[in-house]
C-alpha cells in the first residue's frame, strides 16, 4: 500500500517521472460533487514549475484529464482516476546516477529496495512531479471541503533565515486565507517574500539550494473528528504529510517550542464566545486527545534543501567502491518548499477530508 | 481501528483509567520468540510512576499478565494478549471534569465525540496510563529487535531550559545507548540530568509543570525497508508517535532546523566505510525517500508540559455556559516527558519490528 | 492482522484452548451502548458445550468478564475487552499431535507455518473454543443492532441428510426468527430438528461426526450499505464467516443453485409494497451489486463434519517418516454445525454493524 | 476502499463501462519481474467479448495501455497503472434504467447509495467491464506466480444442467491446467462444452440467460501461508471472489457436499509420497485452519444467469411509484459464466500473489 492513502477516501498515486504518465485514484468520494474544473487548474499551476525565475525551467501545461468517476463534472461515486501525460522529460539530464546516487537523495536506497530496477530517471516514483497527482486529489478535495465550511490554507512560515509573520493560532481566519490566496507568493508579508525571494534566488547563484518551513491551517473543522489513540487528527496528518518529498518534521500548534513552556503557560484555557466552546489561546493547535476541538488546526512542516544542487558533491561509485566526486545537471528547484505550499494543502485536505467520513 | 496500529504486527491497546485492566494483545509476532519476563519488568519499571520525586505518588505494581499466545516463556505465533490490572484508583479525584474540562485535556473534546458518556475519571482511555500496554508490546518487541541486531535507546535531549548531550547523528552506537541504559535519569550528561530534576521540581513548588524534548535512535536497521509515498518510515513513525499521549511534534535528522541550512551542507554525502556505503553526516535522519539507508535511524518529539497542574486555572461549565475555576486535585507527574523516554522506545520498537516484517 | 475483523468496528480475537484465556476486544463501538449481559450469557449458552448429549462433555461457564470499554452497563467508546478464563482443560488429552497430526485438522499446517512453535494443545488458537469470544462481541453487536431495527437469526437447515424448512428468501421475517429463537434445537421444523439429532447420536455412537448446513438471516438491513467491487456485503460477510473453524462454503440467496436456473427465473422482479421498493422473489439474496437493496440478507454455511473423531485415522509420524495410525480420545462434538448457528449469528452481527458504521 | 483489494500487493480498479476509459493499478509488485504482453494479450483474449456466437458482440481491443511502473518490460517496483481507453459504447442502449431499474442489477441500490448521480450507463462501475481490467492486474499475477512454481487454471465446472468432468481433488495437475489452456470451450471434456454451447444458444434464442458454476485450481501453493482467522486463504480468496458480478457463490474442497459426509469419509488422511507430507484426498481443497497444506487450493464460484435479458420483465417506476413493464435491449451474453473463467483465474492469482507475499 506504499503510494496509498486514506481509510474512507483513499487516494492512490502513481507514475514516475519520465513514465508516459503520472496520475491519481480517488477512491470513497460521494456521488454528485460538482468539480471546478477552472478553479483545479488555477489551484495546479500553484505547484506548477516554471512559472518564475526561482522554480526549475521544466515547463508543464499539467491539465489533469480525467478518466473516469466524474460525468458532467459531477462525480459518480465510482473511483475517480485523472491522469497527466509527461511530455518534456530529457532523459540524459539524469544518467548514471545509479552508480553514484546523488547525496541525500533516494537513489541509493531504491538500488537496494529494488535491486536497480526502479526507473530512477528524473527521481522516478521519488520525484516531486509525483505531487502534482497529489494536487489533482488534493485539490477536489478542497472544492468538498469548502461547500462544508472547512477552509484550508498554507504559507512559507520560513525560507532560509527569513520568516513571515506566523499565523496567530487562535485567530487565523478566513480573511488571513484570503490575503494568502491574493499573493504570487504565499507570505503574509510581502515584505518577507520579496526578502525570500532574494534568499532563493542567492542560493541558486551559487549553485545551492535553501530550505523553509510552511505553515498550514485548517478552519471550520467541526470538534469531535479523529480518534484516539493511533486514529488522532495528529496520527493520520503526520502520516500523510511525511509523503510529501523533502519533509524532515511535522508539529502542531506550539510544537517543538511547548518544550520550553510551563504548563501554566501552554495550556488553552476554554472560554464561551458567542455560545460556543473555544479556547483563549491555541497552543493545542486545534487538537485535544486526537480530537478536534473546534478551534483551527495549525501545523508547520520543515520542508529540506532541495538535494539536487549544481555544486560538485561527493559519493561513491558503487560498483568500483571508489570515492566519486558529482556533479549535478539539469533543472532544479532551489527551493522546493516554495512550491510545496499548495502541496501541502492538498494533503491536508485529502487527509481532513478522510477524517470528516468517518462515522460519527 | 482507533487504538490499533501496525500492519503485519499490529498492536491493539485496550483499558482506561479507573476501569479493571488496561492491556494490550500483539498480533503478529512470529512463532518461537523467547520473551525474558524479567527483562520486560525492568523495562517497565522505566516507566512506571511513583519511584521518585519527580513523577507521580500513584504507586503501580506493573506486572503483566499475560494471557494467551506464549507458553513456556516462548510465543506460540498466536495474539499474545496481557492485562495489567488497576488496583490503586482514587476515583474522587477526578469527579467533576466532564462538566468543567480541564484545559488542554481530551475532556472536552472526548464529551463532544462520546456524548458524555465516556469514563474520563483518571483520563480513562486518554490516559498516560494506557502507555503501560504500549510498554509490554514494545518491551517484547524490543526483545525481539535486539535478537535481529537492531536497538533502540532514547533519552530527554531537553526539559524546559536545559539540554542535554545530543546524539551524533551519524555517530551514535550501541556504547551511545548502554551508556543512557546505565543512568537513573536518562540523559547522556549526569549534570544536565541533575539540572533537569531540578527544573521539574521547582515548576512542582508551584503547582506548574515543564516539558521537553525526547531523542531517540535505532541502530542497525538494514537498508532497504520502508516505501514511498505514504509507508515510508518516517511517515509510520511518526503516526505511531502521535499516539503517546502530550507529544506536539516529530522531526527526523535535521528536522526543523533543515529550514535554515544551504543544501551544500545538508546532504549527506557517501562513504565507504569498512566495505559498507555509508553517508558522512547524517541529516537524513537515516532515511531517504522513505527507505532506511542503513545510518540510525534518529527522531526527536515534543512533548508538551502536563496540562494537570496544582494552580488555578479558567475554563467553562459546560452546562451553566459560565466561566468557571478549576483546581485539579490528584496526582500528577510535573514532567511526563521523562516517563515518556521508554515509551518512545517502545513504539518505535513496535513500528520497525512491524517494518521489517515487510517482505523485501 | 490474522485474528482480527472489521473496518469502522473491529474485533481482535485472542487465546488458545489451554492458554489462561481467550478473550476479544471491539473496537470503534458507539459510546452510549446499553449491554444487557443476561442477554449476552444467554446468547452465549447457546453456543457453549456441555450442555446436552450431542456435544462436548468440556463444562464451560463462559461467564466474560468485562475488563474496559464498559461502565455501568454501558460502552464509554473505547475499546472494550472481555475475558473467559479456561478452567476445565485436560492437557493430557492432546498430547503427541505434532509429531502426528489429525487429519483435516490445522495440526500440521501450524506445524509448518509456526515451526513446531505453536501450542497445539486442544487446538490452539485453531480450537472452536475461540468461537466463544466471538459470541462475546457478536452478541454486544446483536444488542446494539436490535435497537437499529436490525435482527439477526440462523437455524441448523441441514444436518447429515435431513433437511429443515428452509427460509423463504422474500417472506422470512421476525416471527420466523422469534420461532426459532423459542426452540431448543435450532431448526424451524421440531420433527427435523428430531431426526438430525438422531443422525447426530447415530455417528457419535459409531465414533464417527456429521456435517451440515446453516442458514441465516439478517432483517431489517436498510437499502444502501456496501460497496462495490471489494466491499460489498457479500464479500465482506465471506471473508468474516470464513473464519468460523470448519466452514467449507459460503453462498447468499440462491447460491449454487442459481447456477442451474434461467435468467428470466433467477431474476427478482421490482415490486411496491406499502409504498416501499422491494422484490417478489429474493433470489439476489438482499445485495445487488455488493449493496443492501432493503431486502432479507440471506445466505447458507456449508459446515464440514467434526474432524475430531474416535475412529481410527491415517497419518504420518512427522518425525519418523513413517505411516502411522491414530486414534483421537478427549471430548469432541459429533456435529459442531450445531453450536456454530449461533456463531454464525455473531459473526453476521459484527460484520453487519460495522457494515452500517459506512458513512452513507 | 470499495474498489481496491490485497495487502502487501494491491489492485485499485477503476472506471465505468461509458466513461473514457476503465484501468487498475498494482502497487507493492517487486521490481525485476518481466512482463511478457504478447502472453498477457493472449489472456485478455480469453475474457474479450465478441469473440464467438455465445457472447455479447461489443467489440473490443481490449488492448491494455501502461502508463507507468514498467520500463522495458520490466516493473520497476513503483505503482503499475495500465488503462483500456472505452471505445465502443452505444449509450443510447442504456437510457432510462435509472427510473425503472433493471431487476437483479445495482440499478436500484446505486440509484439509493449513490442519491441518483452514478453513472449507470452499460453499468457503470458494477459493469462486468470492470473485469477487463481484473484480468490485465492477473494477468501480471498469474506471470509472476508461474516463475515462483504456482499455476492456476479454471473450467466451467457446470453450465446450466451440464456439468463438465470435475477436478479429482487430490490429483488436478499441471497437465490438467495444460489441457484446459489448450481448448477453445474452457471444458475438460469437449463433448460437455459442446452440449454447453448449445444450452446457451438455445437461451439465448429465447431472449434468456443461463448461470454456471466455475471450477479452480492452484497448483504449486507451498504449504503454510495464510493465518488464522479471518486471514486465511479462503478468507481473502472468497472476498475477492465475490467482487466477481454475478457470484452466489464460494465453496473450497468438498464444499458444501461436506454437510452430508461423515467425518470418517471427509477427513483427508495423511500420507508421505515422494518424501512429502500429503493427503490421501483433499475435501480441505488445499486449506486446514486457514494455511495452505502443499495440496492444489481447489474451489468452485456460482454465477448467476446473465440478468440482462431480452425478455420482457417487471420492474417499478421509481419516480411514479407504478409497476412498469421493461424490456433491455443492448448487447449482452447469456451466460457470462463462460466469461468469467479467466478473470475468477485473475482474481485467484492477485489474491495469492498477495498471500506469498506475507512473511513468512
Amino acid at each position: 500500500m506504499s503510494s496509498q492513502m486514506g481509510k474512507q477516501i483513499t487516494i492512490t498515486v502513481f507514475g514516475e517521472s519520465h513514465a508516459p504518465a503520472v496520475g491519481m485514484t480517488l477512491c470513497g468520494v460521494p456521488a454528485g460533487e460538482r468539480i471546478d474544473f477552472e478553479a483545479l487548474a488555477a489551484f495546479m499551476r500553484r505547484r506548477a514549475p516554471g512559472k518564475d525565475a526561482i522554480s526549475t525551467a521544466r515547463c508543464e501545461a499539467d491539465i489533469p484529464e480525467f478518466l473516469c468517476g466524474v460525468t458532467g463534472g459531477v462525480t459518480t461515486g465510482a473511483p475517480i482516476t485523472a491522469i497527466i501525460r509527461n511530455s518534456d522529460t530529457r532523459s540524459s539530464d539524469y544518467k548514471g546516477f545509479s552508480q553514484t546516487p546523488r547525496p541525500s537523495h533516494a537513489d541509493y536506497t531504491a538500488t537496494v529496495k529494488y535491486g536497480g530496477k526502479s526507473d530512477m530517471r528524473g527521481g522516478g516514483h521519488f520525484s516531486g512531479r509525483l505531487t502534482a497527482p497529489l494536487c489533482i486529489g488534493g485539490g477536489v478535495a478542497l472544492q468538498i471541503l469548502a461547500r462544508r465550511g472547512v477552509k484550508i490554507g498554507a504559507h512559507a512560515l520560513r525560507i532560509a533565515d527569513v520568516s513571515d509573520t506566523p499565523f496567530d493560532l487562535a485567530k487565523v481566519d478566513e480573511s488571513t486565507l484570503d490575503a494568502l490566496a491574493a499573493r504570487d507568493f504565499p507570505t503574509l508579508s510581502p515584505a518577507a517574500g520579496e526578502k525570500m525571494i532574494g534568499e532563493i534566488l542567492a542560493a541558486k547563484r551559487e549553485g545551492d539550494s535553501v530550505g523553509g518551513v510552511i505553515e498550514c491551517a485548517v478552519l471550520g473543522m467541526p470538534a469531535g473528528f479523529g480518534a484516539p489513540m493511533f486514529d488522532g487528527i495528529e496520527n493520520r496528518l503526520a502520516a500523510a504529510l511525511f509523503g510529501i518529498p523533502a519533509v524532515k518534521g511535522v508539529e502542531f500548534g506550539s510544537g517543538f517550542a511547548a518544550a520550553g513552556m510551563r504548563g501554566s503557560a501552554h495550556n488553552d484555557p476554554f472560554i464561551f464566545e458567542g455560545g460556543i466552546v473555544r479556547t483563549k489561546t491555541n497552543n493545542s493547535g486545534g487538537v485535544q486527545g486526537g480530537i478536534s476541538n473546534g478551534m483551527p488546526i495549525v501545523f508547520r512542516i520543515a520542508v529540506k534543501p532541495t538535494p539536487s544542487i549544481a555544486k560538485e558533491q561527493q559519493t561513491v561509485n558503487l560498483q568500483t567502491g571508489e570515492a566519486a566526486a558529482l556533479t549535478i545537471g539539469g533543472r532544479h528547484d532551489p527551493c522546493i518548499a516554495v512550491r510545496a505550499v499548495p502541496v501541502t494543502e492538498a494533503v491536508a485536505a485529502l487527509t481532513i477530508l478522510d477524517i470528516l467520513s468517518e462515522v460519527q
